[in-house]
């Protein structure tokens, strides 16, 4: 799987964001070890060569003591300097280091979910019975604006601020559940290419999609690996691990639409009722019926794109976000295994359309 | 070059879609061919399987012959019921041949370019001398209107017309020139990754670009293939054959960025000069500078999206357009190559990004 | 397909081959055309860079007619100069276009294979009724001598004539029928991973080989393509078109094995009974029960080695036949598409073991 | 590294070698997990489906402790039965353990040159000074045998011992050095392609390579990653970490030739002088000049096929050699990192023709 990384690579990585991004320029700092940036960078080009993702499995050291060591001797030279430190740069360091504790468990989940032994990462914690709603709220449109409103933290692909016209829609209360899907896959929605986006069909094709990720047919009956084990199929907590192509065929099928990213924005905005987020530790959708935060990530029927008058961060930080502005689309909302402080109404998350191994699922729209 | 088609087959296809879509509904009509529907149907799912495009060029039957005696038997069929053909689909089939008249043009070019003899489809036209502007164009911004304003036939995709917000922006009255890019490529542009997008600069690297299709160094000097041969570069004429990645590297270079498909189309719906069609022979760019039609498609911004109540065409001609919403980037304005009846200020073209066989350019826009 | 070529690239290439190798050398000869030694060399990196394999199928020039005058310009130049040509070299270009003229029928073969039309290249010829033999030949083996004799034109690789131990053996006087094939299949040959080599299993999950090619079942019977069209299968008639791990799958099936080289030219050595060739006209195999030679070529379990004391002709022609040494493995005895006068008991032919498109079948051979 | 394993991994699949073929046939036996089978089977296709070799890496358990539990399961159930295993299958799956044992070797090695910390396994060794012989030892040939004389336990594809002719020959006492071999790149011999197999310049083009595996340029002088981390080149050492191609393209080079297997074994049948195996604890070529055995393996001219009169061993067992007699070349003599008990003058080891990450290095010959 080239886009998961071990655990202590993770621990690593946001370890290093943190000596790069701060210590880096701090007087007196000396980096812990001249080639754990080649070994921790991710992706930015401008700091220097770095490890290919593919090869990171193969890291049999650093040990995760060493890297535990790495990390307390960052966590120090921070705590030293504690007064001093750019607050910006901190936020940002922050912001990171949650998201990589969502990915942590999205990469583990996956690992898990290959070994023949099915290990379970944590026992199973029973959600709240959750009363399913079928409402669809109305919107007016209109001219609005979105974008961060400058009340705290956000990434520079959040900003500015700035107005769209949205026309009159609604928004499903709902997110989409696994019985609702059963019954598109009952319907024959992996096999009818007028349903589907060319690219998607042909993921279907190349990958022999027939159910969403980490769903397995037994003698009939459908399983669901989680990180928990595997367990039999909930019709009523939402479907989960699903690619854009997946969710777009499916509103399709369901005679509706995604909502675009402003419409989710302008939506959830108004209002914030939370479903499960990472502190819940149940580590799986299933909250309640009006949440638009948690639970699942929320495929949009937007591309990734700039916001007009988009700047990216000065410096290295600037890779972080736009120069991914192609080819991918954006997710909103949160998952059961985001931090509930991490997440806000103009929080924008991206993924190539065919990514399922993150706790992505569906809320439709539908023109007014 | 497994996008690109004999040019038998294109004759064959612009047959079959008036076979297919008007005549196979006409009582009366008896399909040329049974096997024809599989060799010339290019991507109609619900139409039934189809040959792989790779395996076009194996095609040495039908004979160029055949295909002809085809073209005038559907000729001939369409003309004894010429007053009672439906007109709407009539538009279509003439629409759809007028794209691959322009996709015959850029697939011969592409073949003569790999052909060791490096033949020339025509003799050389010279051009009219052009003078070049250095005006950025202002536009308030606003809420304005896009999408076709139904006057004549136009595509589902550039339907409805509908409102957007517009910030302020400048659009650049001249296409980018070869000249001006090779400054770009001087100045290091295709060995800093800092200018280009990820998806980008991978593709950089995979593919070795270091300069725009069709150019060749010799000694020092620059050479163009064109369909009227090898010549050298004139710095003046515009860039061609950049795909998307470029063309936004190019913009991130000259501090600038580009447009996207509503700032393009709020201009040019204003006034309407024209650069080269393939009216004029040339079959390559460089006409007056104040036009913003003809001469190069210009990459837009804009990923290739539905317009907010977008409806796709029922049946299997609404496979034309929608079914390719995603990882595809919109162009704008038309070529050298393109039919100069064939264009409006809210035609919409779409290729995926790394594409640089077709004449695709570059036109600037900066925030005001 | 990328191991086959368009006809005139196999006229073209013959024809080269002169000019590059006999006209070359000769004063006063003027090459016809600067840039077919880049188009028509097929893999002799000693005499420069040339053309892609793959790419041959986009030269829509030069066209057929000017290969034809550049065939006549070469003929012409040899000609003139006739009684002092170099008759090793001379005797080796007739002996390459013999190999072409077999290549050319087995590439069109193909080619119309996958034209959805299924044209015939020719009418079918009816075979001579063919009595099936099963006699297994006796040989006591001991120390014996294969390779040529010298007593005229020889490939490189044919020679020294050496000494080689063999044990004794018995090799089928029979061709393995369809019929005989047809029983593997129903016995489960192609789902049994037990009968395959390791690479062999590989090639069928890879490729979902479950019959040989140009093999195809309708509603229960199987069809072949053939030069003659597509029609049904005789179960007489010998299996055809198969890999060398279907070959060596299915000898192990028999409880049998394919016999090694030395074992089929010391038996060839003995006796000439020939079946079908090019001049018969079939374009099939099927011929008289005691031939060795003829039908169909035979894989042997050899892999293409050097012989003892082995040593390439001198210069670039020296590339024809040893840098291919590794990875492919040994067929004897021509086909229905070879040309009689072409084949003797120590030629060896050589494809790598998944090759399929040449005429190539099985004749067993069993421990005595 | 698609061929190489984690070290829990090797221990595991040894240790299930036993339990399958020996403890499951065992009345009262339990096999120890259920799902062990799946995950430590390599490649017996006759015991069921097993885990892809690629995904191994991915096993974050069982964990090192589990399988060394395992490990001691197993044996005790071996210790408990003593008396009474069957003899030939526990050589089997001793001889089975010390090819694992040099593989673990040399999948450490692997991924510790990998890694950007570059960690040494061990602390280097000095090795006995190297006196270096330039003799050629001649042979006369004639009809000898080869193959297990059946003096303890063999491998099924050691055997039948049988005759072979060989033509009078030249055996270089030597192994060549990495000074030869330095002599061979610094004239060229990675670009150029008459030196080379036509799949052996294929390889370097794809895989770009201009060195052995395992060495590096820094500023004009050549390192070397050993199991001992990163130090010189030294220049007297035998070159090791080289494919096929890059040992017949050398031994071109340099107008001599690789031994057949045949003529290894029959030069080595003769005398046993040794150089090191794993126990001198060098783990690195570089032994007594006249030693046959141990050091580096030795490519061989031979492609690796069946010996006239081969049987498989039966049952499961018997996919341990005799599928794998396709496009492998024949490697003879151990390494550094072989045991030295596991090695005699029939041992035939074999890897595809492009391998570099075993210690296979060259010895030459030539016609006498």
């Amino acid at each position: 799987m080239p886009d998961a990384s071990p655990a202590k690579w993770h621990l690593g990585h946001t370890t290093w964001f943190f000596e790069q991004f701060v210590l880096a320029k701090e007087s007196g700092y000396r980096p812990f070890h001249p080639q754990f940036e080649y070994i921790f960078n991710s992706y930015y080009e401008t700091i220097g060569p770095r490890m290919p993702r593919a090869e990171r499995g193969l890291l049999s050291r650093p040990s995760v003591d060493e890297v535990r060591t790495y990390r307390r001797h960052v966590d120090e030279a921070l705590l030293s300097r504690w007064s001093r430190l750019p607050a910006e740069t901190m936020a940002l360091g922050i912001a990171h280091e949650e998201q990589h504790q969502e990915l942590l468990l999205t990469d583990i989940k996956h690992a898990l979910s290959r070994n023949p032994l099915r290990p379970a990462y944590r026992a199973p914690i029973a959600g709240a019975p959750r009363e399913r709603s079928h409402r669809w709220l109305p919107f007016p449109g209109g001219l609005v604006e979105i974008g961060d409103a400058a009340t705290g933290f956000s990434f520079d692909h959040e900003r500015p601020r700035h107005r769209v016209f949205l026309e009159p829609f609604r928004l499903a209360e709902w997110l989409v559940s696994s019985g609702d899907f059963l019954a598109f896959m009952t319907d024959g929605g992996y096999e009818r290419p007028e349903l589907w986006l060319s690219d998607g069909w042909s993921a279907v094709e190349r990958h022999n999609w027939s159910a969403p990720l980490y769903w397995e047919s037994h003698d009939g009956t459908f399983f669901l690996f989680t990180l928990a084990g595997l367990r039999e199929l909930d019709p009523a907590e939402p479907v989960c691990h699903v690619s854009y192509y997946e969710a777009d065929a499916y509103a399709r099928w369901a005679q509706a639409r995604l909502p675009s990213e402003a419409e989710w924005e302008h939506a959830a905005a108004r209002t914030r009722v939370d479903g499960n987020f990472v502190e819940s530790g149940r580590l799986h959708p299933g909250g309640p019926s009006a949440a638009l935060y948690g639970d699942c990530w929320q495929w949009t029927r937007s591309a990734y794109q700039p916001y007009p008058g988009f700047r990216p961060s000065p410096g290295a930080v600037g890779e972080y976000n736009g120069k991914f502005m192609c080819n991918q689309q954006v997710l909103r909302g949160g998952s059961c295994v985001s931090p509930a402080r991490h997440l806000r109404a103009s929080y924008r998350n991206f993924f190539p359309p065919a990514t399922r191994w993150q706790f992505s699922g569906i809320r439709l729209a539908r023109d007014a």
